[in-house]
């Protein structure tokens, strides 16, 4: 695959909008571009219409004046065919087709014409992301599907099958301060598919980390191929949707996927040694942990925060996940007694930083440390339970981000690495609360995770992937 | 185990808050209980004070001018046992020890001053609650230990060996609607254990729902025995933690557990039949689903709600958790396609409802009564995906609030029962307009859940159990 196509995919310096909205302007793809600041020439198509958002509008993309990189088709499905005539006949260089109703419906005349449509790009020579699919998200060239998504670049990069799912990753990632290089939904792949992208990625420079979701892939072979030539360069976290029985049924009427056994993945995971994820969410997870917590350099962890049930709850949630929870050594264990003002506080790890939020900000200062300095243990997750004590009161929520700036205080001088779990349950204010705590943290460049699950997780999988790149 | 003993611990008519504070009012014993609405008499005691918060403060219990139901003992673990001789000569029936320093520091001493503390009381015809814990939460008789819990009483009654636990618990319960007859946190319980409280609650008319956090227990055959006395009128529902290695060490230095082997666990959960869960997440999840699913009659679940990708994965969660997501049977989908306007949209089991939040309200008026019908499903999940498209802008709030609005006008025609799954990420306006949402869905008396996961795996548990029932 050449760099000219990927460089006219990620830097068009013309677009054309085929099927350009004259009602629903603020999410249009016109405007959407505009606002996000896309710095090259936009041209509305749209017979209709003679002007757009401030543009001037053509009636097809053969009246355009100058050569257009790429098309993003907005129109009915049954429009696509002439629509990437013109596209041909202008020499259009790469068109996205977001239009839906081709191959996922199962219906027979929908997927020919999907393969009609094939048909004409190839003999134009039209390169094609899609059909049924989202585009790209590219920041720094600002290229996007959502305006509400970053501005911020940042070296994360995902191939998704899926354009919610793709929203959704997103979504979760800013919220946590994940930035992202390239992103790309490309849908039914009657051009473009998986492997193109992986390949292209494998030797981007602006790409640190691959992320990909995937329903099903056409070419297992050429599939597995990319990811490889990717690991031997940065980490692939892959999220495969549609391992049931049931999901393979979906994911056939989502992308026309044929979603491949458990057995066969199974395999795949094995041979590769890509990090494999279940969920979304725990992509997010794991893509923190390669970002910020990449020097975790064993499974025994020193738990830090609320003691009582919520401290024996996080050392069976993450003995649970694969991690060792040792005691500290009795050294350790007298000197984090001997700075702790209160009865009955346990030390034996987990060690209870205090009883009330009030206390929390005082241990992080005394006692880190100490425990930071256990050779028993590998890291440390500190937890703050801000759902039972940091956030339904206002002097709590003082207290939180007070706690907060103390992490972001003491942890730079540890020798371990450390990451905090926020709970903030399902309360307005609580939630609130944490969130700015969360950012405060995030800016100090520390890890945060919403639950003790989530982190013990996160590490335990990145560990694992860790420990199977050492064996082989 | 006396009802009349359970009457005064539940409706004392006077409480001695011994060790009352003279600083932290707000937060202090004396305090809670006046803000609370604690309708009985409130007996400071305080050697050092003459009055707090305006009521008249004593030097010892024995000064009380009236007989004493309950004590609270807000005071250093060495003052416990002087202070349990003057509740002993003033005839105090219940002392609940919120002090802790006890047996759980694992220290010769301090477990020494317990069994002094437990003699006299014994001597003394004292009936103890702790030490180390937090006691009593009934709101219908104004007693509480955190005055942000809810006043609404309800029919859930929880028996927790932690209080950080049952704190934890309390909220999340109060934020989904959920609320409580009698909550007792009862930590190392020197006298009245588990057990106790159990045998109390099965025969208790105010509790319907028993939900149990345990850490270890002393006489296995004595709490087997209290939770199949209470299974033969209610479901319970158990967390048992520091069931891993060094979950066990954790609970030792809570609250002086044994935490007893895998094994015996599983072994006990079989011969019962108490539902078990995995976390208090899952505890207040399952809580929901008895009691707003509870006429779920198998595992076959519709699912409606965005498709695509988000689609596919809540098809994968809910087969993983157990269930079952069969397709509609054809006419099924070709009534769906007929009330569909978009292209592209599935209808084969997940339902699309709509790409777009706007179109959601429509569909669930049309198309729930569809799926509600299908003679291959027994219950309904819809998931409206908040995150992606309900929450950022201010126009897609609304619309996230019709989307509920007729949800709460359609679900009580349906014949099948029907959770809702409201996920909103992490953003603090999506998160809003989901509690906004969440509320109005609530009540209307409506099974709402954080996630995909949550109402799956809700319904498998609540599913199991009741499968197990019948084949009992």
């Amino acid at each position: 695959m050449s760099q000219e196509l990927f460089n006219q995919i990620f830097h068009p310096r013309t677009v054309a909008v085929v099927g350009a909205s004259t009602i629903d302007l603020e999410s249009g793809w016109v405007v959407r571009l505009v606002n996000f600041g896309y710095p090259g020439r936009i041209y509305p198509v749209n017979p209709k219409a003679s002007e757009i958002a401030g543009l001037k509008c053509y009636p097809t993309v053969r009246d355009i004046p100058e050569p257009v990189d790429l098309a993003i088709f907005n129109i009915p499905a049954r429009l696509t065919p002439q629509a990437m005539q013109d596209c041909a006949a202008r020499g259009v260089k790469i068109v996205h087709i977001f239009t839906a109703g081709f191959s996922e419906t199962g219906k027979e005349e929908a997927r020919k014409l999907e393969a009609r449509v094939a048909e004409i790009a190839r003999a134009g020579n039209v390169r094609v992301i899609g059909p049924n699919c989202m585009g790209v998200y590219y920041p720094a060239g600002g290229l996007t599907f959502s305006t509400t998504f970053a501005r911020e670049a940042g070296t994360v990069s995902l191939v998704s099958q899926s354009g919610a799912g793709a929203t959704r990753f997103v979504y979760l990632a800013n919220d946590r301060h994940i930035y992202f290089s390239k992103v790309v939904s490309y849908g039914n792949a009657l051009d473009l598919d998986a492997p193109d992208f992986l390949e292209y990625l494998a030797e981007d420079s602006e790409t640190a980390i691959i992320t990909c979701y995937i329903e099903g892939v056409r070419n297992g072979r050429r599939f597995m191929a990319a990811v490889k030539r990717c690991l031997q360069w940065k980490p692939v976290i892959i999220m495969k949707a549609g391992l049931t029985e049931s999901g393979a049924g979906a994911a056939a009427s989502h992308t026309a996927s044929l979603a491949g056994s458990a057995l066969v993945w199974d395999a795949f995971f094995r041979q590769t040694g890509a990090i494999r994820v279940d969920s979304l969410e725990e992509m997010a997870d794991v893509v923190m942990a390669l970002l910020r917590m990449k020097h975790v350099g064993g499974r025994r962890v020193g738990i830090v925060g609320r003691g009582g049930g919520i401290g024996v709850i996080a050392t069976d949630v993450c003995e649970r996940a694969g991690l060792k929870v040792p005691p500290f050594l009795p050294e350790t264990q007298r000197q984090l007694e001997a700075i702790s003002p209160e009865a009955g506080i346990t030390v034996r790890n987990p060690v209870e930083s205090a009883r009330e939020i009030a206390g929390t900000a005082d241990f992080y200062h005394r006692g880190l440390k100490i425990v930071d300095t256990d050779p028993q243990i590998d890291f440390i997750i500190t937890h703050i339970a801000a759902d039972i004590y940091g956030g339904r009161r206002q002097d709590m929520q003082t207290e939180l981000l007070k706690a907060a700036e103390a992490l972001a205080v003491t942890v730079p001088a540890l020798t371990k690495p450390l990451a905090v779990v926020l709970y903030a349950g399902e309360h307005l204010e609580t939630f609130s609360a944490m969130l700015r705590a969360r950012d405060l943290l995030l800016k100090a460049g520390i890890a945060v995770y919403p639950s003790m699950e989530a982190a013990a997780r996160a590490v335990a999988i990145f560990r694992r992937a860790r420990d199977i790149e050492k064996n082989a």
